[in-house]
């Protein structure tokens, strides 16, 4: 059986690009690595995925997009990691239950337990084996994907930022709640820093050679 | 505030004949009547549904289809049936929490807990205030099925037998759960029968006058 870990954080964490940096370091150290986000190509949650997304779909009930979202993490965990898994391979998800406890559950209002339930029901017995939570101040975020889309950092609106405080209130309770599986990694520090520290975390956890890996 | 009443039952139970006839009969008395099932016109709930049906999609998890019921469940309540029930009206629904309880949670060994948590998260406050459980022996509602289908009645299939069986079953557990809310009507009688029994147990609970119907 191989590893799940799961990538989290807020806009503008930086995520996203360590993400491939951290795949190619541990296969250099011989661990056979997926790399993967929801819907992933699966075509089922990508069908649930466009029924989310349809902009025709003003009407959408929160619970509702909630319900969806677990039912298209059910059918990619279902036919991309579990298979990876079984065949022994590290996949490195980038986001998975914490971003729906976190967002849904603590920012949007529905409940950090609610939005549990259902998740736990998608997930059954797949909770990450362990979780990397990219932590930054909102603002820094926010300015930095400001900056990445050309925008000016001043255009910022407030309304945006109160939401990202939140998702980070939301994460940070997680991590009180779970500090054994996440992992905070301080994502102001300098892109290489942060995939150090990343990576510390990970072979921590798995070890740095990748044949006596498996568990 | 109107009523949510639920019809529940296995195949060939009947349910479907007499909801437009119990509908009948309470608009004689007065009582406004939505009758309504699931997705039933509602555009987000008719896009879920598809998915669910789409013959392509033969590796649909179990878990995942549950999610799918749940949430066009969601948006049909939020469109449908609670406008419905805000303008006062009795709302009878074809179908609702008990039959993924029944179906799924227990006939297809999903867990009536489970499929209860995401069912619960989908309605939130809006159980069911009376449900009518139409209950038939499980080779007689099938052999209705047969004959309606214009089928030989012994080409029954075990298999199909057993999974209605379990379903009932099912059924039985809940009512054993919630005797209070869940009103069994005997489904082997005639249907003049049948809708008199169904009938009695909803003006027993709402009343006979639509005028005092009202919370």
């Amino acid at each position: 059986m191989g590893y799940l870990i799961t990538l989290e954080g807020g806009e503008g964490a930086g995520k996203s690009s360590i993400l491939a940096r951290l795949a190619s370091a541990l296969e250099q150290q011989g661990h056979t690595v997926v790399c993967t986000r929801e819907p992933g190509g699966i075509e089922i949650a990508e069908q649930i995925r466009k029924v989310i997304l349809d902009r025709e779909n003003v009407q959408m009930d929160p619970r509702t997009e909630a319900l969806l979202y677990a039912a298209a993490r059910r059918q990619h965990l279902v036919e991309r990691i579990i298979p990876a898994m079984e065949a022994g391979k590290v996949v490195l998800c980038d986001r998975y239950i914490d971003s729906s406890l976190a967002y849904q559950g603590h920012a949007r209002g529905l409940g950090i337990e609610e939005i549990y339930a259902i998740n736990k029901f998608a997930i059954d017995e797949y909770m990450p084996d362990l979780t990397l939570y990219f932590d930054v101040e909102p603002a820094v975020g926010l300015a930095r994907i400001e900056k990445d889309a050309g925008r000016e950092v001043n255009r910022l609106d407030v309304e945006s930022l109160k939401f990202h405080v939140a998702v980070r209130e939301g994460y940070q309770l997680l991590v009180r709640q779970d500090p054994e599986r996440i992992k905070v990694i301080d994502a102001g520090n300098s892109m290489d820093e942060v995939l150090a520290d990343a990576l510390y975390r990970v072979t921590e956890f798995i070890g740095t050679d990748g044949k006596s890996g498996n568990r």
